[in-house]
């Protein structure tokens, strides 16, 4: 049985750099993740035909492609972004691609275990004899009635259970009951019994939530939904294992309304606009979860259990809650905590007796996604004082431990999600998610989501072109470009100085993609924003940056940035990649496991009152911390000692 | 200031018998109930003209009408049906219209004392300790948010409670959260909160369910309803002082749908049918709650509670349970508890904060009607041996007391209910109600309800009539007519020998109202099966009826039912007439109840757990006893000695 090896060894000559990859890796991207600069204008997409590179050893596959011609083939002449890795391979830089060796040799320690690390999952939950989902599904073959005992079927039902199981004293949910006849009789009195365990155990713990024909044990799911303001996750979770089957996700409909929080309650304040803009949600609520049944050929009664979560703004709107107040100082939330809500009763589609999990909320900008991502983090289970991050639109920072925790949310504009930018965009297709500078001659390197041609530069390209810009003195620190380089690139345009990332002839709008020096001073103000929240934060607390010892990215865009050139920009705090850890879908991650554990689900609100939130907005302190933090890395050298070091500033 | 005597003294002559009656009562009806025969053959319409008596002294209302002449009416002469009592008066009771002495002196004692027994009421509960109603609601003042406090809406709601009232760790239902943030600020934070109290006490005790803006606190109310297979009744339940401020009832619309439980469940099993009759009752029932808020003007969303209790297919029905099954062999119910439902998802017109709590049943044919009516009676709470009879199609018997009970349920069918007699109807206008028979001429004395043209018989009459009978010899014990009597009245019908009641002269129909064999057949079956269900169901546990220490007669029929003569015909065991308390309508007395108390809403399911169910149906116990009751009034002289001796038999 031949041994089957997934990963390959790509050595880059004649840097004599070697990175593994998956087996199929894109060349580009692993020269790219290996800090190995070659020219590609075109992001990926096989047009501009630059990225040559020449095979010496090994196999890569991809099409010839009519930039190289069958000579040069024969030679090893490859396309990087056209050409997938197959086995251990040796590749030589071509002197037309060879960019320059500065850019080498970053960027790769400790980011590749950014990537996986979750705090606390299934494993942990079994291991730790928590693993104790909210639902249990129970088969019993129940009494059939004769004269002499003819208890109403209910009762029958709940002898079985009590006998067959040892499950008495519980509740019943009044949906089981009015077909409860006919389910009894329609497989001879054998029936599946759904049960759903109350989190708190001092009251009635158990609850009788379905009844179905015949045995339905194996088919036990509960859904955990992320409602992000931009994006919907859903996850099938098996209640029986513990393993989220299938994910699917799909971009939030009320965009259409607003791309923010903001614009969503202004819009809800319309007449109907509340009812509507959550009919809306649901729509996209009710795509994720038909997807993932479908996936497993599962219908909506199969479900069990409903968790959620999401910020603030988004848990009112999809429980239809008046958000108006969220946006007027001084910011106050319906509520915090939501008791379990009927989820057909929301509109979701799924079984009446689904019950509907929403996390609680901390505050009206620190809400049930972070609280959720807090609980999968474990943050409050730890004795290292942790700073948990999302970075976003609205920015939501923790820092504490299982003794204590305060938190904050930064209001840092839409530029990480390619807002307020001229050439910005979401990190879809063509989207510039990577960009390197040669600093020699200042060209770049991009790279695109999915390799297409490139259309614009979502958030974390502009990260990595900012501090590419700056790394190679095209920036000063206060974010105007050096006019005195000598490039093409660098130009006077119509909002100013700015620098072309594409010429037209590579993009697919047919003009030059270029970032503007409002641009980064957009991206200045956004970073800004988060800094001070953290410096802020801790010293409300009496603590600084250099106390931490740990570090948790969460949120989808916090999965796309490369850490070192967020800390060179000033985006994140300058400390050992190390400290650093990324959480994935933190608000996605909490919900799957409060499914799986009523253990954790009691812990979600002594981790909520544990929470100090404090409000920024109109806090002296903040507002003299953001305007210190709009710098490149920052006005105060001492909080980024090894930039000012490095670019000897 | 004058003091006002609301009862008058009615002294009738030549008799020498004085009844008192309330200030405007009927002069026919006050001669009845005294058992003074009058001629009255149309029922008390005033058509006859054969009602005359003569005014001796005192003052009497009414028209002359055209069957007194101006000479006749200065003499004294009165229509009695036609007259009302305004003083104490002397009534001559003329030759013509006098009948026999032998009528006189019966059904008096005691009577008047089965009409006003409640054995439990407001006063009971407040004089006991244990009126503390289902719903409260107290006024807060809120806290404004600031920026350095800006909790959540509901945060600050909930503080305030807890500062105010001292009342905390309390649920929350959902309901009250959407809209809050604007009820809050409608009047400067000023709030009434409506709090529900959980009958258990080990469990989370309190829920807050509803927030006005503004003082609402003097406007608390919950509704009680008797769901009943022919009428539903309804009372406004002021639950700050435990007042029904108003009652009132109508006819449940499912009568187009079949007259018995049984047809209805039929019609629940055609397609859409159990939604289809669900929709119909759910009709009357908001009808019946319009006009108790109207009458007080107040809105749906001004009701806090609700209570209901019917029989086990009446409250399936309205639950849109399966009732199928309550049918067929072995009768067994869906269940006998029902939690707490929503009001509004069952389609009742109140605020959808509002719970609806259905009384338990016990059995398919003994259901939550008749354990309310055990709270309301407390039999649960006394040491005497209780029989509790709800007669009517289906008649239900419970016999015990505080240490034990069973119960069991009787067929009886349609008799009581005017079905299946030739000219029998339901208890409405023009109905006859009351009805006796001169001895020596055998010539009726009726009264109708409201005294309308005679149209046809109701139970009541039903009953009173063939006791009348039977003691004037024209029938005998088997149910037969004794042709040989000189009477017109006695004749050969279509359906066999029959008794004319009202010739047709006199009638709505303009046909002569009669009671044939088949009639008085159809009767004895109905009381044979009530009577039978009483011996078995107390030779069941050992007992017999001499050991009944008092019957408690519940349910709309049971009102108008004349004990002396149910006895006379074998429905009613012969006990003394002290042993009697008739308890009103004991569903709606129960239903009232429990939301006036939470400490009796705690007794319900431990009532319901002490009593036995007896299945009669198929019991050949109860078949024998049935057969020796279908004769006058037993076949076994030794249950009516007394009947047995008076009639001389």
């Amino acid at each position: 049985m031949e041994e089957l090896n997934n990963t390959c060894q790509v050595h880059f000559l004649p840097y004599d750099v070697t990175v593994e990859v998956a087996r199929g890796a894109n060349l580009l991207q692993a020269a790219m993740s290996a800090g190995i600069h070659i020219n590609a204008s075109c992001g990926g997409a096989g047009v501009c035909g630059k990225c040559r590179v020449i095979l010496e050893k090994g196999t890569i596959e991809g099409p010839q492609t009519e930039k190289l011609s069958d000579e040069e083939y024969a030679q090893g002449y490859r396309l990087a972004c056209q050409s997938t890795v197959s086995t251990d391979v040796d590749i030589r830089i071509t002197t037309e691609s060879v960019m320059d060796a500065k850019s080498l040799n970053r960027a790769r320690a400790d980011q590749a275990s950014t990537r996986a690390a979750v705090i606390i999952g299934v494993d942990y939950l079994k291991e730790n004899g928590i693993f104790d989902p909210i639902c249990e599904k129970l088969l019993v073959n129940v009494m059939h009635p004769t004269i002499e005992n003819n208890a109403s079927d209910l009762s029958r039902v709940l002898d079985a259970l009590r006998q067959q199981h040892e499950v008495g004293n519980m509740s019943v949910d009044f949906q089981v009951i009015p077909n409860l006849p006919n389910v009894l009789r329609a497989e001879d009195h054998q029936v599946t019994l759904t049960l759903a365990y109350a989190p708190h155990k001092t009251e009635s713990k158990v609850s009788l939530i379905n009844v179905e024909p015949g045995d339905r044990t194996a088919t036990n799911y509960a859904v955990a939904i992320d409602i992000g303001t931009t994006t919907v996750f859903g996850q099938l979770v098996n209640l029986n294992t513990g393993e989220a089957e299938v994910e699917y996700g799909d971009f939030n409909a009320q965009i259409s309304y607003g791309e923010d929080v903001i614009s969503r309650i202004v819009y809800a304040a319309k007449p109907a606009g509340l009812k509507k803009i959550q009919s809306v949600v649901m729509g996209t609520i009710n795509g994720v979860i038909d997807q993932l049944l479908k996936s497993k050929n599962l219908a909506p009664h199969d479900i069990s259990f409903m968790t959620l979560a999401g910020n603030t703004t988004m848990t009112q709107l999809v429980l239809g809650i008046e958000p108006k107040y969220i946006r007027l100082s001084p910011y106050v939330p319906a509520a915090n905590f939501f008791p379990p809500v009927r989820a057909a009763k929301l509109g979701i589609n799924v079984g009446t007796h689904v019950m509907a999990n929403f996390f609680p909320s901390i505050s009206s900008y620190v809400g049930g996604d972070i609280v959720a991502g807090l609980i999968g983090a474990g943050i409050y289970k730890t004795d290292k004082l942790s700073l948990y991050i999302d970075i976003g639109t609205n920015g939501e920072i923790v820092v504490g431990n299982r003794d204590w925790m305060a938190c904050a949310a930064c209001s840092a504009g839409p530029a990480f999600e390619g807002g307020g930018i001229k050439n910005g965009m979401r990190a879809t297709d063509g989207a510039i998610e990577d960009l390197l500078i040669n600093p020699k001659d200042f060209e770049p390197m991009v790279a695109t989501v999915n390799m297409k041609k490139p259309k614009g530069v979502c958030g974390s390209g502009l990260i990595n072109a900012v501090a590419a810009m700056f790394e190679t003195g095209l920036l000063s620190q206060s974010g105007k470009f050096d006019t005195d380089v000598d490039t093409p690139r660098i130009r006077a345009g119509a909002d100013g100085v700015e620098y072309v990332m594409v010429w037209k002839e590579n993009t697919q709008t047919g003009q030059d993609l270029v970032l503007t020096e409002v641009d980064i001073d957009n991206l200045i103000r956004a970073k800004g924003a988060m800094f001070a929240g953290y410096v802020t934060l801790l010293e409300g607390v009496g603590l600084s940056i250099t106390d931490i010892d740990q570090i948790i990215i969460a949120g989808g865009f916090g999965r796309y940035i490369n850490l070192e050139k967020a800390i060179t920009i000033g985006l994140l705090p300058e400390l050992p990649l190390s400290k650093y850890t990324y959480v994935g879908n933190g608000s996605l991650l909490g919900a799957r496991l409060i499914a799986l554990s009523n253990h954790l689900r009691v812990e979600v609100s002594s981790v909520v009152s544990k929470v100090t939130n404090f409000e920024l907005s109109e806090n002296p302190a903040y507002m003299d911390y953001y305007i210190a933090s709009l710098f490149l890395p920052h006005t105060d050298r001492r909080f980024f000692p090894g930039i000012y070091r490095k670019m000897a500033i």
